[in-house]
């Protein structure tokens, strides 16, 4: 299974510079590095919702859940900037940082998620989940969506089909069709629910003890199913029946990206046992973590104890605290929520005009197109939708694709994003796509 | 099995401030995180060798790997502040910093590994090894010292016995006894290679196909077995001969540390499959790296591709290059070589005054002195291992305990440790052994 949206070497002519820097990655980087887009991207500086290339040209970027509240936003700056000069150490000794910023971050989740846990990348964080799991279960399975990227680990990996074909599912996994309202006959909250249970009874059979299902609440790279909301209370009481724990993957949708609510899994109206923290969480600054019932860490944080040497040091935990900060004093929960609406408004006039465009949908400042090939057959165009990538890209607007049928614009703008932004965002795509 | 030299809650009279701060520790971070020391330490600020607590007071640091080049080294620092607030993205945009880092870290090794791939802990590193070698080699078996340390992944704890009997090895985990001179009759050598040859032998039995041998080429967790040297070609000849990889684990030795070398491995004259890096990489930053001969990764990285968000970002590339910048310029390996010869002289003159020592070793800055109850029997002293170094932490001067008996003083200052620091530590060390 290829990459979508990757460039592939020798199909479009660089400049002389980018050729040159393509052949060095290739020499010393070796074949497992993908560049995004037909033509690929250098970009030497980066500044609220812009990024800017090596001629000085400006691109919006939409696809950023990393430099979350903007690229280079003076306040983490200055935070890394002061601490880095100051003190970088790690948990082992104590420090006042990490626990202001643990409590500031607890705050922001319901009161049964009391303690957290700092790793450095997402993918971490889901593999402290799963050995959590396996420890409080005693069970090995894992449930996931059909269409799931959890991370790289080795554990993680082996509930990450996205990776494709060539990294094999783990013995003890099993997928169900994620909830996609525009792709399901009738409730999709009860599909969603038989399938788990399906997946659960099947587990059994093959004599394996659940242990979790993890779900990514906005179901991002099943394609971004933003709707309906509040449908995973059936799923969630499935897995506890069968004394598995429920994980949310709040890698994608948290941090107030929603809009309406600071975490995805509060569109449900359920609380989660864990919850993984990743990419938005420090702004790029390599922080991750994930937030516990305290229950469900006792037996494991007593008896395996866990120290990750670069994880809740002081410069990452002063990065994390100016990200809660800025969210905060910018409103950002409030702008992902207005300029998210204003946007969602903009692609269903998109979608008014563009026959191909079969659905629109969004939370917040994350929505989805679905490009399709008729609105009849709902097929996924996916050639139709790298074309308007890599267009969008040419005039200067950054996106990508996700779905199993790659068929889904995927629109993840940092989270300052203006009314102004989605206009031009707007007025970009449907020039891409009148141009089909 | 408990950590050694880890503070007990409870256990002695802090401040007031420190006692809330631990008290704020057990209610957000939970039951798995601990302190060092009887004492914990509450550091504010940090400069070269040393850490200043609350109080202003100094501490010499001689056990940090991590802050490798000194705390807050400016060069290092003006890196990431330069880098962080002009723009800190992925390896999915062209980026220069990433190859000038590549080229130059490459540049430090055998040419015969070609690639390099970034990752952000060591723990991710290893992890990412283990999964090259699965795919080249369609085994999974994995040989490691007794009492080897890898990291915290799932799949990477399962072959970290120093995790302590909570977390299981996995069944496709065979431990071989490390080298250690001091406690072994005959040639370390050839027990060393007959050992990973019964360990090979038996994982055939079990049915399962050898995919890598992996080591700390100074095992330090099994003891800081800095000698004899040029020991492992034949346990490297055994796992080739079986169709597994040679990995070095340079997370401990790396980067200069050892003096004559900037690689543990080159103490030994092989050269391996894959190299992983970790904690001294970035001076704190969190970016850690597998380097690899061409063709192991070749299948892996065209089928299964390898993305890490936070990997290989400008910021960590920025601090990783700084580092391999300030270990040249200020000729680092060079000092850790007469800096660390010096010292290891003063730990002789302290063996020689003192009966419980047993053994001092060492390479570069890289130093054991091995606690006995007596020589003749050689056996651990854990008890007063424990005391020497809470009562060197009283005297300002900190460094911790490793090996299987817990018995033996790890010594592992910043590779800017002078002359001077040196005589401080040789001082403080002689009068906590004094007043046993």
């Amino acid at each position: 299974m290829s990459m979508p949206n990757a460039f592939v070497p020798g199909s479009v002519a660089l400049s002389a510079q980018d050729e040159a820097l393509v052949a060095r990655r290739a020499r010393v980087l070796g074949p497992a590095y993908r560049l995004m887009y037909e033509e690929p991207l250098h970009f030497v500086r980066g500044e609220g919702v812009w990024l800017y290339d090596t001629e000085g040209r400006a691109f919006l970027d939409a696809y950023n859940n990393v430099a979350s509240v903007g690229h280079c936003h003076p306040h983490v700056v200055e935070a890394i900037r002061r601490q880095v000069g100051t003190l970088a150490t790690n948990t082992r000794y104590l420090h006042g940082l990490i626990l202001d910023y643990a409590e500031k971050l607890l705050a922001t989740l319901p009161a049964a998620l009391g303690h957290v846990m700092f790793a450095c990348t997402g993918s971490e964080a889901n593999d402290l989940a799963t050995r959590i799991a396996r420890a409080y279960t005693g069970g090995t399975g894992i449930i996931i969506t059909d269409f799931a990227y959890h991370g790289l680990t080795l554990a993680v990996s082996e509930y990450s089909p996205t990776l494709g074909n060539a990294v094999h599912l783990g013995s003890h996994v099993r997928r169900v069709t994620a909830p996609a309202a525009y792709r399901t006959e009738g409730d999709v909250a009860a599909a969603f629910e038989a399938g788990v249970r399906a997946a659960i009874a099947d587990l059994h059979r093959h004599g394996i003890k659940p242990a979790m299902l993890i779900v990514d609440s906005l179901f991002t790279s099943d394609g971004i199913l933003t709707e309906p909301t509040a449908f995973l209370k059936g799923a969630v009481d499935a897995i506890h029946e069968a004394g598995g724990l429920f994980v949310a993957d709040e890698v994608q949708p948290g941090f107030g990206r929603t809009g309406d609510t600071m975490w995805g899994f509060q569109r449900h109206g359920v609380v989660p046992d864990m919850v993984t923290l990743g990419k938005p969480m420090g702004n790029g600054q390599p922080i991750s973590g994930v937030v516990i019932r305290p229950e469900v860490v006792d037996s494991f944080g007593r008896n395996a104890r866990y120290f990750n040497t670069f994880a809740g040091n002081a410069v990452s935990c002063a990065a994390a605290l100016a990200v809660l900060e800025v969210i905060e004093r910018e409103g950002l929960m409030a702008n992902a929520r207005d300029v998210g609406a204003y946007l969602l408004d903009g692609l269903k006039g998109v979608a008014a005009r563009h026959e191909a465009v079969g659905d629109v949908r969004g939370a917040g400042l994350f929505a989805a197109v679905e490009i399709v090939a008729d609105r009849a057959s709902r097929a996924p165009d996916r050639e139709l939708t790298s074309r308007v990538v890599n267009r969008m890209r040419q005039d200067g607007v950054l996106i990508s694709v996700c779905g199993p049928g790659y068929n889904i614009l995927k629109i993840r703008p940092p989270l300052v994003f203006t009314r102004e932004n989605a206009d031009t965002f707007v007025d970009v795509l449907d020039r891409a796509l009148a141009a089909r």
